[in-house]
């Protein structure tokens, strides 16, 4: 590279060539919403949110019948039972929607916290404050309650949002969003801060992704191989949610209680979901202690052991565990077993295979405890719990924009304040830079 | 896209397909390095920097010697007066570089930082904590100060560092990695923990750019072009750092002397730096009282004007701004002036124009102050002083990364804290989800 210093113009100004002109001028709208938004107060912002709740309630059934014309095409064309089940909106969901949303518009406003103040020995007065990010972008599936949550947490937290919801819900998802802009609108709020653009189809998902100068941050939910598609493609910078292939370590000193009920919770109560268990390892000073029950349990719940060598000898109902299996994310009733030889054993295995989402240590020594914890290097990392409560509702949050398995600006369960940006505010009485 | 959920294997265990292996091989010495260090105390990593500056001390002659090398070939390759003085190492630089790294000695290790803690009403312990991200890549061009920098400030925040520092200071690079792993060597510091990748050439830049999994945030520095090829190619999540049309704002009610002193400061100081001032405007009410000195004193000091109609009319010694001229990051003594008829306008030129770096007010209207503050969209945003503040070392960080002007994880001057990520630690009693 010889690229040096010159003059250059700024590449944020520049025009999104080869855009749909119709898209360019709905991103346009979005932004200048955005910056309506960004200093309406608390009051103004929950006026929205509750005028959002009272429209799903109002109008669930025109919201239900353009349900019921997804639903009929996904039964068409072969939509999965489980994938149905997903899509489908009835009065109890929309009820369960209207509620999260009139509890955002409780959650303390995360817009103008100060995050730390200074006087500089100059005498500028220095404070960084939370502002919001400006226009959030969402490309998910299928899932039309993410229709309502994004809108609902995007305008709390100041920002505009724009939607791209996959085509298997777009009836559903282009009567949601008239829904929520007519209630914008009655509460006196831009009704482009929320905007679909479903009807452009994939390419309307690929100029998202590229819409730089447009839209401040991207967040995909769904399927791995979408989050994957999102994270490689997109210009935008993307807060990366979701695949979690989430690691148990029963270490030699755990308590056979906790680690019966804590695997099965891991594993059977919801095993479709990103912070489910998928590899469980035993300690082999453990194994003869706790597989047996741990394992009988797990089948008599219906769940598939696929299991290594050592775990086969003493648990013969399993299947041999293949070398895909430990970085598999099942979400499904099967699980990974293996016997490891010490918790160093355990924690390169989850160096290897881990996406980095929870990992838990079950244990009654405090030194692998404290190694543990520091060591392991995923968003979550707990002992002698479950690492079904990797959650924003279980941590207190009131409301989750989804898990961050990356590093940068947020990881973990995701809030409001990670739905933030921040700025520098700088007071000053004539300062030069000597 | 009709891609739903199904079971995946996690994609950061993929092979790193068609990369030279022996650049794999060092990104898998900086990942376990960068484990190493991720637990390592402060003050083992403080001992590890006191080592690298006497070092820069005691090899200043070799140093010095490689860089010579560079300058010869940079001198028949045509480089510019400007990019040699940026290359150039001599004593008093390597010994302003040595104390600098002392600095970050003494500054607090960011990593273990509790930001936040409660207990759940099931009796879960969740504390947040300061992280290192794990390794940080830069790409970066003929300026071999940020090897030193960015290798100490990686260190004391408890990351690896991978190097791509351009070819035009590749053997002063070189030398300085060697002199940075022996001194890490000499502190019981694995070596690996700082590595440059030069000898990859322009394919290791783009490997960089690529490797998910391997190197976990990526710094561009230099300039705009360099930072928007980074920002448009990478895979791996980027800090956009720089570029920078940074606006002051003359409104009707400025104070003479601070409009002269402030405007001079930030055009005339140091022009060739990111927070240098780029556009001025100025309120029709105050133009004929301002401009007139003002311009005067700019153009005393050798400064081009690039004016509007309305301030030629009041200042003849100018030439006429052209439409590019408004995005334009000239970084010399030229300077785009405009009146305009209101803080409305003003605040729409710079929505459309500034690359959201800094933006000063100078004012003595409360009212314009609190709008200017609140809805100009910057990292920095200021009133009655110059925005050559927006720097890291002024900000009180001790040390700079660069400055961010995007919105992700990071904005303005970037610190130790900047240079880490966050997780959840979770202690828990057998708690299982219902």
């Amino acid at each position: 590279m010889s690229i040096f210093e010159v003059a250059t113009t700024a590449p944020e100004t520049l025009p999104l060539d080869g855009f749909d002109p119709a898209l360019v001028a709905k991103l346009e709208l979005a932004r200048s919403a955005s910056r309506t938004l960004a200093t309406a107060t608390a009051d103004v912002k929950n006026a929205g949110l509750t005028a959002i709740a009272r429209a799903v309630r109002s109008q669930s059934s025109r919201i239900i019948a353009a349900n019921e014309l997804d639903l009929a095409r996904g039964s068409d064309s072969g939509l999965t039972q489980g994938l149905q089940d997903r899509l489908r909106l009835d009065e109890a969901r929309l009820e369960s929607l209207a509620e999260a949303t009139e509890l955002i518009a409780t959650l303390v406003d995360p817009v103008g916290e100060a995050l730390c103040g200074k006087i500089l020995p100059n005498g500028l007065q220095l404070t960084q404050v939370r502002v919001p990010f400006g226009v959030v972008g969402a490309i998910y599936e299928a899932r039309p309650n993410v229709t309502i949550d994004i809108a609902a947490l995007a305008l709390k937290s100041g920002n505009a949002a724009v939607l791209r919801g996959g085509s298997a819900a777009e009836s559903t998802n282009r009567v949601l969003v008239e829904v929520i802009q007519e209630a914008l609108e009655s509460a006196g709020l831009p009704r482009d801060a929320v905007q679909t653009i479903d009807e452009f189809g994939r390419s309307g998902a690929t100029d998202l992704m590229r819409a730089r100068g447009y839209v401040d941050v991207l967040v995909p939910r769904g399927s791995a191989q979408l989050i994957d598609t999102v994270v490689q493609e997109s210009k935008v910078p993307v807060i990366e949610t979701g695949a979690g292939v989430v690691h148990v370590f029963l270490d030699e000193s755990a308590d056979g209680d906790w680690a019966r009920d804590i695997v099965h919770n891991a594993k059977v109560q919801r095993p479709s979901v990103c912070n489910a268990l998928e590899t469980l390892l035993v300690h082999e000073a453990a194994a003869e202690r706790l597989l047996p029950s741990v394992l009988a349990d797990l089948r008599a719940a219906g769940v598939t052991i696929h299991a290594d060598e050592r775990t086969r000898a003493l648990f013969a109902d399993s299947v041999p565990a293949t070398a895909d299996d430990w970085a598999t994310e099942y979400m499904s009733l099967d699980l990974s077993v293996k016997v490891v030889d010490s918790i160093d054993e355990a924690m390169d295995h989850i160096a290897r295979y881990s996406t980095h989402h929870t990992e838990s240590i079950i244990t009654n020594d405090l030194r692998n405890t404290e190694r543990f914890l520091a060591e392991v290097d995923s968003a979550v990392v707990m002992v002698n719990t479950s690492p079904r409560f990797t959650d924003g509702g279980e941590f207190g949050f009131g409301a989750e924009v989804g898990i961050s398995t990356q590093k940068l600006h947020a990881r973990g369960p995701m809030g409001l304040p990670e739905l933030t940006s921040s700025k520098w505010i700088v007071r000053g009485s004539g300062q030069v830079r000597g």
